[in-house]
């Protein structure tokens, strides 16, 4: 297994949710996540129990998801509440439902059965709603297992060859990496020999596969004015081999690159640079667990090899925890 | 196995064969239907069994199924006649021929080794050639199990939603299900609040995918004349997830309703809506069996599951004849 | 196991590497052919140690491949030599390299590791630079087991009805099959009824997928001048179930038809009739091998049935070979 259940995960932006539901499946479950009148954002397992339509296909009516297969109403509960054609509700009706929240123009929905769902440890992205900033924002999905697409962030040398866009072959690059509590970090630091110009990027991962960049980039031989810059890359597993990742790219609104500029750069670096190498990676290592093919090991994977450890007993935990819970249940006599 | 073997299957229409043979494969095995030039249908294993070519690749030449491979010719019967080439034809080579049957504009096949294929037993579906009537007919592709869109069909409570076309949803719904021998039957009533408008929907199950339509339009509080419209869907599985759908629809030589309009309209409600529901609980279905999902049956399900039960024993004891007759082949001395 | 591993396979016609390196999968292995500034050529598992990116994705700076995604380079022997970026480069990864040759404009390329890569093996078609002949090229590729391809190519007798073109049919046909060392021949003559016109066609495999066509064409009653020509058809199989095929066609210097002529004729010939025929083939066969299927044989048969007999045998005695290899690096201690 290579998921963590008892997780938040990015399902979408918030501004995708004003065209209507968003339907992804996150883990191999179909989800449909919307806002209610009041405001609220609910999920639903998008599989009406009674003949597992998709309730995506249907509709939304007053604040109830209707199936448009046979007519069942469910509230953000998942309990059955209603019929649109002139036959009984049945109450023993049930679906389930997610915890879902919105923060930082992220909508965040919880796939886990065992823990609570504690808003607290999701991540931030404040530069999101900052006035400071400008954002641009953008959805990717790639034919690889996640875990490729964090490997590929938290080695952040592979801009120098694979985004030409950066021009860095010719910096003098550094770099180190170290833990925040459950977070993994790296600093990469690029110089250009004559030191006129200097990037630092710093990432930080925050599990499953939440990644935060900082950018400063540092001119003129330090004598002009820092720029700051900030991209969140935040990935969910659709399936073992595909993936949802949302990114964002943060810039002063003083800016002179325009949205467009930006993101017609990002649609390049992420999806024809990006996107293209972890499907070839995937395609090279076909079923293979990354660490089952014995890759050579440089010095620059220390982030992603840290990343990777946490990562895994996270994985082991939750699988612990899951199982436990499982014998529990079949263990317990039916009218406990 | 959800395939009953030993049974007819709608295979095609009569006049999709003035193109040429029909080349489809039913419960996984290709076949391939042609007219003999004595105007009798004859079906064929649509694979040589010299080199396993596609008999339907070829061409018919005298009445024979001429390889275009290597030149092998067939009879009807699946006997090697002949070899275009100027070489001795194998008479050991020996193919697969399937009882077909041509009623009421549909192909029939019989797709099973075990149990005589009496063409008494075919359901009828004489207004395709009633004057009375005016016919149109189509060809549907879904994928997903055949036993899918068999539950679709007995529930035609769906026709309120998912068929906007129909305007029943202000409709007050009634429903009944009952069994005629092997058959299931279910009515679906509709009548508007004011009692202008009435609709009586009668449909007839035939295993294992048969399904006659009757619809009773009764206008004007019952007392302008009475419109009877008749509609076939006929399913034959493909492969355990996909399924050929032959539809019809006949009305009065004297409705107003024009061929291509009929047409369009049963293309927007089997292609863009049937088909594409079916697909989408296919997906949420996996490859999981219906009733291993726990669905939550509700009381129109009630023909749903009468077909159910009855195709799920059927299907059983066509297992049981099989097995029955593959020990006995088995067991059999080889001279005997 | 349908691969024989310690064999030399055609990867591509050497004209191709003018646009740059050839990259694809042979026996389910990436590789990546490339020339080197000395004119040698070499060939490397397309699949970087250190994180398992395509080599192919990437660039060859100096004879060094350098992989685009962290800019590790490797020389010819597979061997790390360099690091694009400014970092070490790790001494201990290594690539796979294979053997590579050239010869008569097809490159050769040794999937083994059990055996010697004898070049003095390597079937030779001495007519593509032979100045008596103009040669045109192709390749196909076809989602079919290379070996219903060598069936193909061993029966000519299925020239007359599936190639039209060759206009054979009323030709009086006889052929006769025999074998030098491990190659198969087989020979094929046809005459017109009256004798004026006479082709008699030879095919000779080599193993695994190697047929070299030499064809004479003898008009006029055997008075006026004999036409020989010739015809490369060499498969190698990606995967189990897809191949790629290169072929060409040697005519005289002299021969009336154009280039372009006999490109498109090969077209229809190879892309339109036998591939589509195949691929009919592997789709009729599903998984299973050719003989569990028992196929009635004919006379016409004989060469393929040679060839088939002699490539299981050298597949059983490859995968001996590398079984015994593999239980002796098992068995050999660490440090010897």
């Amino acid at each position: 297994m290579t998921y963590i259940y008892n997780a938040w995960y990015p399902a979408g932006w918030v501004h995708e949710l004003e065209k209507g539901p968003i339907a992804r499946k996150f883990l191999d479950i179909p989800v449909m996540i919307y806002r209610l009148s009041t405001g609220v954002l609910a999920a639903l397992h998008d599989r009406c129990p009674h003949r597992f339509a998709p309730f995506s296909y249907g509709t939304i009516v007053e604040d109830k998801v209707r199936c448009i297969y046979h007519g069942l109403e469910f509230d953000s509960a998942g309990r059955c509440v209603g019929n649109a054609l002139c036959f009984a509700a049945p109450k023993v009706a049930k679906v389930r439902s997610f915890p879902v929240f919105e923060q930082d123009n992220v909508v965040w929905i919880w796939m886990g059965e065992e823990e609570p769902a504690d808003t607290s440890t999701i991540p931030r992205y404040a530069y999101h709603n900052d006035p400071k900033y400008r954002c641009v924002y953008g959805n990717n999905y790639t034919k690889a297992d996640y875990r490729l697409l964090c490997d590929n962030l938290m080695d952040l040398t592979h801009i120098v060859l694979l985004h030409p866009v950066f021009d860095a072959l010719h910096r003098k690059q550094s770099f180190k990496s170290w833990e925040e509590g459950d977070d993994v970090l790296a600093s990469y630091s690029a110089v250009e020999p004559h030191e006129e110009y200097h990037t630092i990027n710093t990432i930080r991962w925050a599990a499953p596969g939440n990644h935060d960049l900082e950018m400063h980039i540092i001119p003129d031989f330090g004598k002009g004015p820092v720029i700051q810059e900030w991209s969140a890359n935040l990935l969910t597993p659709e399936t073992k081999y595909t993936s949802h990742y949302l990114w964002s790219v943060a810039v002063s609104v003083d800016s002179p690159e325009t949205d467009e500029q930006i993101y017609d750069r990002m649609i390049q670096v992420v999806d024809r640079e990006d996107s293209w190498m972890i499907e070839g990676v995937q395609d090279r290592m076909g079923e293979a667990d990354l660490f089952d093919l014995d890759p050579v090991l440089i010095a620059t994977d220390a982030a992603g090899v840290r990343m990777r450890r946490k990562l895994a007993a996270m994985v082991e935990k939750d699988a612990a925890r899951r199982a436990a819970r499982a014998a529990s249940r079949e263990a317990a006599p039916v009218s406990a």
